[in-house]
C-alpha cells in the first residue's frame, strides 16, 4: 500500500472539529451546500491528485521545461492533470456562481486545494495564479474587465500571472521601471522586462492574462507611481475570439531548484511597439490592488509549504512503519530480529517534529482561510471587520511559519528515509526542493518580518496586534484548570514573554535609531509565530483530550505532538526575546568591511 | 571579479595563528617541509580549484552519469579535473615519501584539500576515498597487500572504495548478510549486494579496489562475525598487470539529489562463481578495520560539510556586496539610490551566521586534523596518547556539527540570493544539494549522538570527556579577566550546563530504562557541539583582540563573528539541557498507533 497523500482524519479533525466549517452552511452563500458537498469537493481532489498528480511527480521534476527559442515546451502529462483539475472547478472553487464558480467556503477549498498542492507539488500553481488573478479583476477591475478576463480565466480558456519582479528590482517595488504609455483608444503601451515570473509562458491555455505592474509616464518615483495593468498574451475581440499576438515575449526560462512543474519565465514586454495593456482601476494604485492579489498569494503560499510538510510526513511515516533496521538500545541481543524503524526514538523524534510542524501549520492556514471567509460572510458587520482585522494581522505569520518550518519538515523526511531520502526514488528530497522557494517568493522571510512589525503590529493603535493575543487568551482561559493546565501556563507565561518584547521593540522603535530597533525583525516573526502555533497546538490538544475515548490513538497523537512543540520548541522563545529585548546590535553594527 | 573559492587571509588565519602549524616543521616526519611548502601546496590546490573544477560544477551537477547496462559514463570533464588532482600529488598528500606520498601534516592537507572539496564538490570526492582506502590497508594489510593495491591507488593508476550498506541493512551492520568462503588458495570467494556505495563504478581509473565487509561462512552472527576483503574490479596479475574481470558486477546507478560529480551505485558480488576477495588482517575483525577508515571518512565528511559552508558563505558575501536592492528603514525617501543588499541587518544576520557555522565548523575540523598529526607525530608517547583520546572523543562531533550546520549555512546563503539563489545560474542551490548528503553518511546524525553519548562519554572512566572539558577550561582561563571576559564567563557557564546535563544523563543511564536514557541523544549532541564550537570561536576571538590593530577589519570580523554565536546560539544549550535533564520523554512514549 502506498503512503497516503494526506491524512484524511485529520483533514476530517482540522474542517469538522477545529474550525466548525459546517456552521457555514448557515451563511446565505454556502446555502446550497452541506457536509456532503464539502467533503465531495475534498474527494474529487484526492481523486484527481491520485489519479493524475502523483504517478507524473517523478518525470514532472526530471523532465523539466524547456524553451526551444520560440516556445515552451512541457510533457504532455502536466496539460491532462491541469485540465482534469479545471474541469472538476478546482480554479473557481470559491468563486460566484454566476462567474462559473462553486461558492464554496476558502476553509473547504483550501483542504481540497492541498490535496492538489502535496501530490501535484507546483503542477497545479497554475490554477491557484490564475485563481488569485481573477479575485483581483473581480475586486478592482470594471465590468468589462470581468467580462472580458475572468470568465474565460474562471472557465479555463485563460490562464493568469502576476508580473512584478524586475531584474533590477526583486522585493524593492519601489524601483521597478517597466513603463507605460497611454494610447489614443485609452489603452496603454506596456515596455520592460519582468524576471521569475511564474507560469509566464505555456501552451497549457489559449492565452495568458498577465497583471503587470508599471510606472505611467511622468508617475511619481516610489510606490505611489505604480499602476496595475491588464496584458494578455494575446489580444482578444469583442466576440472573445483571440486576435493577434500581443507584444509580449518570453525571453527564457529559469532553472529551478525545484517546483519544476511550473515554468518561471523572463518576459519582455514591448520589444517591438510596446504591449497592449488595460488600466485596472485607477492610475498610480496599483500597488494597493495588486497587495490584494498578494495578500491572498500570500495565504496561498503558506498553505502550499504546509500542504507539501504534510506529505512528507506521511511519506516518511509511512515508510518508517515498513522498513526494518537496528535494534533500540535495551535490545542486547544480536540474534533478535531488526525493529522498524519507527520504534527508534530519534525516528520518533523526527516524526512528531513534522506533526508537529506541519499540523501546527496548516491549522494556521485554515484559520486564515476561515477569516478570508468571515469578513466576506460573517452574520455582522463587526464580525466582519474583525475577521478582516485578525487576518490581516496575521498573514506575514501565515505566509512565513508554514514556509520556514515546512522545509524544516521536509528535511526531517529526508532524515528518516536516510540514504534512501537522498536519492529520487523516493519523492522526500523533491519536497524539500519544492518547498524551499516558499520562504522567497511572494515577500521573503525577512520582508515579512518587517512588515509585522513595523506595519502590523502598530496598525491602528494596535489593534490587529491586541486582537490577536485576546484570541489567544481566551483559549489560555479555556484551558486554565483542566487537563491541559499546565500547557495553558505555560502559554501564558509565552504571552507575557511576546508582550514584554513588543513593548520593548515598540519603544525601542520610537527612542532609537530605527534601523536597529528592525534589526532583528526575524527573529520577532520566529517569536510571535511560535507562540501563534502553541495556541493552535493549544486548541487542538483541548478538543483532543475532551474526547480522548471516541478515538484514542488519534487524540493521543495529538497530545503528543502538542506536548513535542510545548516542550521543544516552545522553550525557544526566551532566547529570541532575549536577543530582542537586549536591543542586540550585532548583525546592525556589522560592517561590510568586516566580512 | 569572481567570488573566491575560499578567503585566503581566513585560511592563514586558521593555519598559522589558530593552528601553529609551522611548529610541526620541528618533527622528524615533516622536516622538509617549511611554511612555504605548505603554501604552495595550498596554492597549488586552488589553482586547480579555479583551472578544474569551478568551470564545470554546473556541468557536472545536470549531466548526471549515466549507466547503459554495461558502463557508467560520467561527463569527461571529470576525468581531466580527478587526473589534475591526482598527479599533483592530492590522493597521498600525508602519505609516506616510499609510497608516493608528500608527508604532509593532515591539517596542511586538509585545507589544500577544502579548495577541492570547496570548489568541485564531490568531483574529488574519488580522491578522499582512493585515500582513505589506501591509509586503512597500510595500517591492518600485510606487505604484499600494500605493495599490489595501495601503490597503484597512492599512483593514481587504482581508486579506491569502501562497501559496507546493504539494501536491508542500512546503519544496521549487525545485520549484513554478503558472505565469504575460503578458497583453496586462500583467497575468498564473496558474494552479496551492496548499495549507496560511491565511486563503485567508473573509468576514471584502471582498476577499482573496493573494501568489502561480509560475513565468512559460519562465522558468529553480530557485529562480531564480520570480516573485512579486498575486492578488486580487476584481478591482478603477479608483475602488477590487470587480469581478469573480477565477480563484481554494477547492478545500477542512484539519482542523487546533489553529490553528483561521485556516483552512487549497487554493487553485485558474486553472480556467477563468487568474486575474489582477499582478507584483510584476521577473520571477524573487519568492523574494527573498518572503522579505522570509517574514523578518518568521519573527519572527511566534516571537514567536506565545512568546507561547502565556507564556499556557500563567500558565494553569498560576494553576491550581497555587489547586489543593489531597497533601502534601509531609515531612508525615507525614495529617490534615495538602493543600497547594496549587504546594508540590511537581516542579509548581514545571515551572513554572520554563515561565517559563524561555516568558520566554526572548520575550525573544528583542523583540530581534528591536527590531532590526528599529533596521535602519530607528537614528540612524547604521552602526548599521542592525549591526541589519541581527544580525537576519539571529537570524532561523532566532528562528523555531525559541520554535517548539521555546514547544509544550514548554504540554506542562508540561498535566501541571501534571494530568487536567484533558488536558480542554477548561481551554485548556491546546489552547495546546499551537495551538503545534504553529509548528516546521512558514514553514520547518521542520530547514530554520531548514539555514539558520543552511550560509548564516548563514559569510555576509560570518561577520561575522554574529562579531556575535553580539560582543554575548554584552558581557554576560559586564558580569557578571564581580559577583554573577553564576558565571553569568558558565558562559556563557563556553558560548560556548567553541560557538565550537570552529563551528570544527569549518566545517571539516568544507570538507573532508567536506556531506551529513555537515550532518546535525546541528538539535543545532547547538539549541546555538546555548540560548547565546542562557542570555545573555539573564544580561542579565534582572544588572537584577534590580542592582534587587532594589526588587521583590524579582519579581526573585527572574527570578534563579531564570535559575538554572534555566543548572543544567538549559544543560549540555545539551556532549552536543550532542559530537555535533557528532565529526561522528556515525549519522544519516547510515542507509540506507533498515535501517529
Amino acid at each position: 500500500m502506498a503512503a497516503p497523500i494526506l491524512c484524511e482524519r485529520d483533514l476530517e479533525f482540522m474542517l469538522y472539529e477545529l474550525f466548525d466549517a459546517e456552521a457555514m452552511i448557515a451563511r446565505e452563500r454556502y446555502a446550497d451546500h452541506s457536509r456532503e458537498t464539502f467533503n465531495a469537493t475534498i474527494n474529487t481532489a484526492r481523486q484527481i491528485a491520485e489519479k493524475y498528480l502523483v504517478p507524473i511527480r517523478q518525470k514532472v521534476d526530471t523532465d523539466q521545461p524547456t524553451f526551444d527559442g520560440k516556445e515552451v515546451h512541457l510533457i504532455p502529462e502536466i496539460k491532462t492533470a491541469v485540465d482534469a483539475a479545471t474541469e472538476a472547478g478546482f480554479v473557481s472553487a470559491t468563486a460566484d456562481y454566476e462567474l462559473g464558480g462553486m461558492q464554496l467556503p476558502l476553509v473547504v477549498a483550501a483542504v481540497a486545494n492541498s490535496y492538489l498542492s502535496a501530490a501535484g507539488s507546483t503542477t497545479t500553481g497554475y490554477l491557484w495564479l490564475t485563481s488569485a488573478n481573477c479575485n483581483l479583476i473581480e475586486a478592482h477591475g470594471s465590468a468589462e474587465q470581468i467580462e472580458k478576463w475572468v470568465k474565460p480565466m474562471r472557465a479555463g480558456r485563460f490562464a493568469g500571472t502576476m508580473a512584478m519582479t524586475e531584474p533590477g528590482a526583486g522585493s524593492g517595488l519601489a524601483d521597478l521601471t517597466t513603463s507605460a504609455v497611454k494610447a489614443e483608444d485609452g489603452s496603454y503601451r506596456v515596455t520592460g522586462s519582468k524576471i521569475f515570473i511564474s507560469g509566464g509562458d505555456h501552451s497549457l491555455n489559449e492565452n495568458i492574462v498577465h497583471l503587470v505592474l508599471a510606472r505611467v509616464k511622468g508617475a511619481p518615483k516610489g510606490v505611489k507611481g505604480i499602476s496595475l495593468f491588464i496584458v494578455p498574451k494575446f489580444l482578444v475581440n469583442e466576440d472573445g475570439s483571440l486576435g493577434d499576438r500581443n507584444d509580449v515575449a518570453l525571453s527564457g526560462l529559469f532553472h529551478k531548484m525545484g517546483g519544476r512543474g511550473q515554468t518561471s519565465t523572463a518576459l519582455s514586454f514591448g520589444e517591438k511597439d510596446g504591449a497592449v495593456g488595460y488600466l485596472v482601476g485607477e492610475e498610480n494604485k496599483g500597488l494597493a490592488y495588486m497587495f490584494h492579489m498578494m495578500n491572498e498569494a500570500r495565504v496561498m503560499v503558506g498553505t502550499g509549504a504546509a500542504a507539501t510538510a504534510l506529505t512528507g510526513y506521511q511519506y516518511s511515516l509511512h515508510y518508517a512503519r515498513e522498513r526494518p533496521q537496528g535494534r533500540v538500545p535495551s535490545q542486547k541481543d544480536p540474534l533478535s530480529p531488526p525493529v522498524n524503524i519507527i520504534e527508534h526514538a530519534d525516528v520518533k523524534r523526527m516524526l512528531l517534529a513534522q506533526k508537529a510542524y506541519s499540523e501546527g501549520a496548516f491549522a494556521l492556514c485554515l484559520l486564515g482561510a476561515q477569516l478570508a471567509d468571515d469578513e466576506k460572510t460573517a452574520p455582522t458587520e463587526e464580525e466582519r471587520k474583525a475577521a478582516h482585522l485578525l487576518l490581516d494581522f496575521l498573514t506575514p505569520m501565515i505566509k512565513t511559519w508554514p514556509s520556514e518550518y515546512g522545509p524544516e519538515a521536509n528535511d526531517l523526511a529526508i532524515q528518516v528515509l536516510g540514504g534512501h531520502g537522498y536519492i529520487n526514488e523516493h519523492p522526500v528530497e523533491m519536497f524539500y526542493r519544492d518547498n524551499r522557494l516558499n520562504p522567497i517568493h511572494e515577500g521573503t522571510t525577512g520582508i515579512q518580518s518587517l512588515d509585522l512589525l513595523a506595519r502590523k503590529v502598530p496598525m491602528k493603535n494596535l489593534a490587529g496586534y491586541k486582537a490577536c493575543l485576546a484570541e489567544i487568551q481566551k483559549t489560555i482561559d479555556a484551558a486554565q484548570g483542566g487537563e491541559l493546565a499546565a500547557e495553558a501556563e505555560q502559554l501564558s507565561a509565552a504571552l507575557a514573554t511576546l508582550q514584554r518584547t513588543t513593548e520593548s521593540l515598540l519603544g525601542a522603535m520610537m527612542e532609537k535609531p530605527i534601523d536597529l530597533a528592525l534589526a532583528n525583525s526575524v527573529k520577532y516573526l520566529d517569536l510571535f509565530g511560535h507562540v501563534v502555533i502553541a495556541w493552535l497546538w493549544l486548541k487542538q490538544g483541548l478538543i483532543a483530550a475532551a474526547k480522548l475515548e471516541a478515538d484514542a490513538n488519534f487524540y493521543q497523537g495529538k497530545l503528543q505532538a502538542m506536548r513535542y512543540f510545548f516542550r521543544y520548541e516552545l522553550p525557544l522563545i526566551e532566547v529570541w526575546s532575549k536577543i530582542l529585548t537586549d536591543l542586540d546590535g550585532t548583525c546592525y553594527e556589522m560592517q561590510d568591511a568586516w566580512f
